[in-house]
């Protein structure tokens, strides 16, 4: 039996592994919508005549391994196992032994002995790697102190939806299926912009964008190498990527910097979970960050620029007026979630396959119309 | 496409739509019961070829956002859910960001952009309206601070069930299938009295016993305009629904006089979740409000009068004698609580159908056997 | 209709019921286990077409109504409901009204009227005693402060799966499916030793081992009737099944003569939840029961031994080199705990049946192959 697949980092995937994973998700997106809403009208028998969505995991259980609180991820978790005919098992910190009377070791032996798959949210990042480590089934990262990489994923399957905002045609995602041969169709060369802290969210982007040849310009008090500057462990994988060669990367301490020319706005919470304690000199450090329309205009942003961000959101990172305004993409990036999510857990869980041999071969079902598609 | 429908409370429907609800009840508990009875002698391609019960919720998640305690709504929401193919997903205050991190304006925006429909237990009132202003996916009410709507559908199938303790012919629901046309069979006018606080699960009963037929006498310490009367917002819907007009409502303060020839004698908690703190006042005010033998023999009761009460019980609000013995319908309503939950779901969330032109016309999968029934 | 099954107890099993759920259990996770690890290719049609898992669950719920933590239990639950069709539905303490609100009789009621089963995790086992005498459906223990009886099934089927350490052939199980009338082969008479404290999954060996024909050599501070001993609840149980007769039992003071020709060593922990406060006095008083490479030699221990211990595991009970080298069986047997679990949950809540007579003679979907087999 080969070893389980796992999925900690975008880092640990190529190009088209990435490509793969995001042509996947929009495919299933776009087969899935409209059979969910046709409002019940389906008998049980009729449904399964129709193009479900891949059942790989039929009878199989997930479990999701949660130390911390969380909304979208767990949610996107849930619904998505739903959908591929499976179940999530929530285990969080009140419920399970970890931590009270059982080594993380033991209970990933054991949670893996029963489960067909881990999705686990963790403190430090040395965590998923124990449970990696440890589990005989495929692990994926629900996030870590470090990083988030189903975030990221959700971040670029929205821009992609959203090419016709950066002068590109619309990715026509409701009419075409994907065979195994497609990518989605490439993304214009975008200048994304970065203004907050380098979180774990942030991480993956660092790893991601400048390889899907977009610019990522960024602004964190005191910069690369400051207080809020990227950990070595991260910035490890920057370098090895060469995502930081060919002006993939610029890192200064000037939001008003980062936003010049930028298609993109991208912010995140300036106090992550556990760093309570540092609120007032966070909110101190971070004076100016906040993403308005002022900032962006007087940075130079493409005036046409998009607002993005992983949510939950506080004020002081963006104000109502961008968040909730026309430019936000927030909440369209929290849907995709699930979609992005669901295609990972096909292929990890579902699969055992992250180069999608198995999984962007066969559509669901009605084999014969992805064909020829 | 159409806004999704919500369910707040049922003050919001019509009179057809809550006999329709109720009509859907049965006929999903007696479609269904037999169905499960089989103990499991069926391989499950035989299965399907029963009679399942509609599969309108297949591959739907449904979050249930509840920000306080419950047995009864919750198991109903979860077995019911299963039932209709779905899956039911359990978003407590410990699990996800809301009332910690997150507003529950973009909370539900979020839970609602990845499942199909949201059940909420809030506190104030005002919660759940903000979550179905905000909310893509359609909304039931299950609990606050003003409405139960789901529990007192629950009372209502009780009493058709038990209609024959009322000097009628029970309604023959193990034989009958109810075709689109079709309501439950009339319950006769009853005599009800409530005596006790007015709380959430009493509104929802002021605003549909006297709209059905049914004259409510109502007891409270203080009467209709004392502290323990309906709220403002409560009472403006009884008038407009004319609720109090016709003799459908007497409402005073003495409890035998509240049961004077009632049928049925309700009651509820008298310290609901979140006032702990008034308990020992309360206990004063309510002194002489147990359903008891003796008080409904003083007040002249029906002598083959029925209590119910929708759970949990505290001994202080009904004796044991009563609560225990053959005039309780207390558990029946609880057992109830599950199909009357799952037609809301069927209806409301399934099919995007208050009206029943959807769900009530075709009968999961024999449809033949309901069209000629 | 017929009352109910409990299973409170191995006790309460005759040994032919033991043997057919262990046989139950083997077919199970044999059938099971390669339609899993098709890693998902299959759609969801052609899965229909495989064998499947009995899908005696399937539009059911099953309330976990657990008032302790649990990693082992719960997920053999979860998942094993998950492939028998079904739900489990966790309440844990904090979710619910129980113990807060309501009591555990109406509790039980409500919950047994809306899921088609009980698996229960209590504190004093009059709980999960009261819980069997009120619930309209089938009841499980999941542990009590007495009996743990899901546990030592997973030893004995773990036992059975490494027969072949005792000097017999092993089952084998990868081949074999199980007709009505087959037991799997029968184990050797083994010697198994149990060093520690007498607790509620010790108890379940008590009552079981010496009926099915090994020998059971124990050794607690104290002794039998000592601090450590077993309660009266128990013994009576013991004597009433002629455990300690036919050199079935010997229970002294010192692990070194328990461990005497020993086969298996188990031990368990030396604080159960609940007995946090006499820590300090229990290491004490357990001062030499380590289970160490050291102790089994000089007990004389046969030296092919294996290690069990029911998870989770402390340091203090059992060192590393056993706990994680090649004599421990332990995480086999936490694997097993989710096979096990399934056959109960097939026969108990799935069958009403815990003679086998409907779920052994039917194999789940493939009938011709199982009864061919």
């Amino acid at each position: 039996m080969p070893s389980p697949p796992r999925l900690l980092t975008l880092a640990d995937l190529s190009v088209p592994q990435i490509k793969r994973l995001l042509t996947h998700s929009a495919s299933l997106k776009n087969n899935t919508l409209p059979w969910l809403s046709t409002h019940g009208s389906l008998s049980f028998k009729r449904a399964s005549d129709l193009s479900l969505p891949s059942q790989s995991l039929f009878g199989k259980s997930i479990a999701l391994l949660f130390s911390k609180r969380s909304t979208r991820t767990r949610v996107a978790a849930e619904s998505s196992t739903v959908l591929l005919g499976g179940r999530a098992v929530f285990l969080g910190r009140e419920d399970i032994q970890l931590g009270v009377n059982e080594s993380l070791r033991d209970t990933t032996r054991i949670v893996g002995g029963m489960c067909d798959g881990i999705f686990a949210r963790v403190g430090d990042h040395s965590e998923i790697e124990e449970i990696a480590k440890y589990s005989p089934v495929p692990v994926v990262n629900a996030l870590s102190s470090l990083w988030h990489p189903t975030q990221v994923l959700a971040t670029l399957l929205t821009l992609h939806e959203h090419a016709n905002a950066f002068g590109e045609t619309p990715t026509d995602t409701t009419l075409k299926r994907f065979s195994s041969k497609d990518f989605l169709p490439e993304l214009p060369s975008l200048t994304i912009a970065y203004v907050g802290d380098s979180a774990n969210v942030f991480h993956d982007m660092l790893v991601t964008f400048p390889r899907l040849g977009h610019k990522l310009r960024v602004a964190t008090p005191g910069g690369r190498e400051g207080r809020y500057g990227a950990p070595t462990a991260v910035w490890d994988r920057v370098v090895e990527l060469e995502c930081d060669k060919n002006d993939g990367l610029w890192w200064g301490t000037d939001p008003k910097e980062a936003v010049h020319g930028a298609d993109v706005v991208i912010t995140d919470t300036w106090i992550s979970m556990g760093q309570e304690a540092e609120a007032a000199q966070r909110y101190k450090d971070f004076e100016g960050f906040q993403v308005t329309e002022e900032l962006c205009r007087a940075g130079g942003a493409n005036p046409g620029w998009k607002f993005m961000h992983c949510l939950p959101r506080k004020q002081n990172e963006v104000d109502d007026e961008v968040f909730y305004g026309p430019r936000s993409l927030a909440f369209q990036e929290g849907d995709n979630r699930k979609w992005t999510t669901m295609a990972v857990f096909d292929a990890v869980f579902g699969h055992w396959d992250l180069d999608g041999d198995r999984w962007l071969t066969k559509q669901p079902n009605n084999e014969g119309a992805a064909e020829n598609a």
